[in-house]
């Protein structure tokens, strides 16, 4: 049976104290919004969201997903009934979530489905460690649900059932529909409370089941803290995943991984990595402590770290090392170079077997446009060398240490750009009391003269 | 009515394993007894430091507060009475706590005080977790304290009642100092104990009313476990009220504030973010990871790190961004400008919108004094290049790649300060054995000469 | 008497997902298997170590400790009895362990080993947090043991005791290879369980008596996340250790530590601090965030980091400074010597009070042979300096801001390196169309020249 998701997303965070929708703050370094979206295109033929007025951005991060606009806050079944344009007319079911829940696994939406075809309405519930306020779903004898009741109107016996209404709920689109538009708003708030339905499916005879999630699973976000246990849960998810799959982390509490971050096995990463998106590491790579990857291939055996930066565009080869304070970015270092210290590696293909001494700096801008480096396979790039871009360093060439590099090396050649040494005795750091120094620098060099400041 | 604080400070810390006294140690990098006297600066009229012999550090601490030297270790009422000649004349409320219990709040001390206005003498209680051996606090059926009993001399009964005493107390000056004068140390450690005034007060018919505070409110440090532990109770209370005010923390547990850090809306900080005292962040910054920040202003819209380190005397300005492996220290930088990479900037002044290229290094230190640099507005620093202050780069100026600055470098001008390049075909890597090369070095550069090395 | 230890390695590991032999998996950097190993070594008088087939690596981490190889998978008890060649005539104690609990502490080896010798054979015994399917040891009314039932085979009543079997076990050697030699494997897994040797000592009339020790203690890796847990009980204990020894851990959940870190008194550790093996930090020594540190010493009053990393056989003298973006590799550093900013210095000694400026890169390595920089007392180095090695800079010398210095620098010398500075009005940034610009470079640098790219 085709089925189609209203996810409910117009709210504004008030006490998230943010300019952002509440549904674009991000987890995991995406919009949570797009993490509900994504479980949901794996279960939904269609997928209507509703926005709050003025949230383009919002629009924008559901896009090619319809969204429908709620101009008035007036409760959760208000808003459901704002796709009544879009889905009305639908031919399956309907599942209405929330885009400050964006954890959902996508098999517990499967399952929620599954029980709705048991009967005419299934509903999400949990059993929180600390049930507190939430609406208490009661069952009968059967396990069927017999009602959902708010926390206020409870009694303490209902109170003490544990089973907690999540809001989530599933019904065929001309049953949901139907009973959202005859909600009424006649309680101290003056909303329509989307939960209403479920009394009315009783009302009509209908079987409502609840299916039990966990509690983590149905997450929610409200202020910032909130947040921050969001993406606590989904890091432990994707840690857990992470290491089943055949990867140590050393202090898994300390890594922070993306949702698409992809680890080979017997990969080794150390403490405080983290991995923003788009990166791949292959079998047998090591990533020590304090490491910073994102949008980046990282081949098998390779050593990257302590210290090290790679940035979106990066590939390193085999058994390549990428050392301490050393920054990569759109850089292509094939089989086995080495880039161990303290350089800057932008828009630069480093050949394989080429060792990059300490020091190294791409000199990639120039003001307007990005170049490229070239440097061979087998090439030694002395330390504390400036590559100006665009420049190529052919193979097996060397370039002297403290070079400035401004034109081509060929393949074989050596190349050296640096100034002569000039040594004078008895003007280094003794000699001079103090306050001479002062006046005239160290060791007499005058001020201002060309070697003023050391 | 006035009211004064004492606050017993004279703890070497033996457990501390440290030739510094227990109340410098330091919480979010400040001696924990400034938290506490922090906290009663907002409460008191006069406070008075207990401290021990030879501790002039913690005497430097508390200045202008007054302080009193226990010369003996004779117990905690001993300790209190040594404030006697400064305050037993005092007309008004007098509380005694504890340099090693400092992460008291300050509307706790003010519950406390008020408390003592119902009665005769009011004391501070607490429900731990684990009660363990603290002594009890027992009350009678109104609820007032009718004894504090230790507990090597409590029944079962009274061992289970959860209530345990955390040895702050309040009374009017008069009182209390006359209860002291009494305490009489004929116990098994032979000290004078202050809690034994509880019975005075009991025994002159004065009510004695206990106020509940939190647990973690009174935690207390008498071993670097628990000044492990105090730090995480702060550090907690910092990120909550971080996150309340509208900061992302994405990692809160990561992240270590100061308590005078100041986040605005919408910033984002990532994971593995530390700030040292004094930093003020604007609203919308973002602070990726691995960031260090002392002592510096962050305008709106900036962007930091991954990696970064902004020392005291920074201000980074607004859609500024600082990137990788940076340092500033005593660095503006104006709206707009950028220094993404591998970077020293000291002492120095960026304009807006200047480019400050990967590598830069100002050279600020001659071995005696600082000089500072100015870059101007829309200036351009190529890559690698060092900046030998003091100089002036100025507005709009291009900077050649590689170059060492030692000159002023007028608006508009080019300036380029490099060695030229020379290429040698066919001397690179190959074509040489290995142990000719240790002879020779690389490709035939003959040791000692001016190119050997690289 | 005697004592022998049977170590139990020959485990694949197959949920690690790895092609390393479990026992290798690494916690706080070491080889599991040599955690266990080490312990042995203070109680037992020999080793033996069952390896599986093809684990040479394996074989060399025991050394010299005998292994014997495990053919085929038929159970503990089978695994065992492969020490009977060496180990059947041993006229003592032999314990049975195993490489995947490496953590059980030496004191409980030896509390076992004293129980085994009030009895005929001692087991270690545990009460979990959460017993799950743990075997669990039944006791008679005088304590010993009574029999080990499995949790399959367990009523009710049996399964609610808490005490569970470890698996470890200590005998006489001709009493446990007797009792290993008549195991049967008529099981439903058809292997020869070490544990049914229990019902065999209980069967001739020995006492049996189970040793307690604490759940953490004996922590199993059989996958990832178990490794992970390991290594937490781990640092736990060495976090907790290096407290108590008077050192301060801001953050202790932050700092890793290796085994034989040695931290002296005062030393102040901030948050993120990463220790790999043979590290020694002496009193008063503050290691600031961020900071990486392996095979060095660090002498008393030096002040590391934030965003250090210290490589093997580094020496930080008294008093000496090394700051953000510095690595050390086989550097010694005298007394009160600062290397504060973005460096890297490899094969290098500093005299006291020298000064290394900013940007200062040791060019160490010639692509064949490493080569040593020495530098005098109280030699002053200019920022954005390259030292080519071998090199030496001599007492009280000076090298001037941006030089590259091959040669020699006398005592007292001055030394300058570095291109003289041409400045050229007008060709700044200003005044050009960008998509000339892009034909042109900046201001009017045309490409391709010696100053093309900035």
């Amino acid at each position: 049976m085709p089925a189609a998701a209203i996810i409910l997303a117009a709210g504004l965070g008030t006490r998230m104290r943010s300019a952002l929708p509440k549904a674009l703050h991000p987890v995991a370094g995406r919009p949570m919004i797009n993490h509900l979206v994504s479980a949901c295109e794996q279960v939904f033929d269609r997928i209507v969201v509703v926005v709050g007025p003025g949230m383009p951005a919002l629009e924008k991060a559901v896009a090619p997903h319809a969204t429908v606009v709620q101009a008035d806050r007036l409760g959760t079944g208000h808003a459901a009934r704002m796709a009544a344009p879009l889905l009305r007319a639908f031919d399956g079911d309907v599942a209405v979530l929330y885009a400050d829940n964006p954890l959902i696994p996508e098999p517990t939406i499967r399952r929620l489905m599954a029980r709705r075809r048991e009967g005419g309405l299934a509903l999400l519930a949990m059993r929180p460690a600390d049930p507190g306020r939430y609406g208490r779903v009661l069952q009968d004898a059967a396990g069927d649900v017999a009602r959902v009741v708010e926390w206020a109107d409870a009694t303490e016996a209902e109170r003490a059932t544990g089973l907690c209404n999540a809001g989530v709920v599933c019904a065929p689109a001309h049953d949901l529909f139907r009973w959202l538009d005859a909600l009424r708003n006649d309680n101290a708030k003056g909303e329509y409370y989307l939960t209403d339905i479920v009394a009315m499916a009783v009302g009509e005879g209908k079987r409502v089941l609840a299916e039990e999630a966990a509690e983590a699973d149905l997450a929610g976000a409200n202020d910032r803290a909130e947040l921050a246990r969001l993406e606590a849960v989904l890091q432990a998810r994707l840690r857990a995943a992470a290491m089943a799959g055949g990867a140590t982390l050393v202090a898994p509490e300390t890594v922070f991984l993306a949702s698409d971050t992809r680890l080979g096995q017997d990969v080794t990463i150390g403490p405080n990595v983290v991995f923003g998106p788009g990166v791949v590491v292959e079998d047998g790579v090591e990533i020590r402590a304090f490491s910073h990857l994102e949008g980046c291939v990282v081949r098998s055996g390779a050593v990257i770290g302590p210290f090290a930066r790679l940035r979106p565009g990066t590939e390193v080869g085999r058994d390549a090392h990428v050392g301490n304070f050393v920054e990569l970015k759109a850089a292509t270092l094939a089989e086995g170079a080495k880039a161990n210290h303290l350089s800057y590696l932008g828009d630069v293909t480093v050949g394989a077997r080429a060792n990059i001494g300490a020091g190294t700096i791409t000199c990639n801008y120039d003001g307007i446009n990005k170049h490229r480096t070239e440097i061979g396979a087998g090439a030694f790039i002395g330390s504390d060398t400036a590559l100006v871009a665009p420049v190529r360093v052919g193979d097996r060439a060397l370039v002297a240490a403290g070079s400035v590099i401004t034109e081509d090396v060929p393949d074989d050649a050596l190349a050296i750009a640096r100034g002569r040494q000039a040594t004078k005795p008895g003007r280094g750091v003794k000699g001079k009391r103090s306050d001479d120094r002062r006046a005239e620098g160290p060791a007499g060099l005058n001020r201002p003269a060309k070697h003023k400041g050391l």
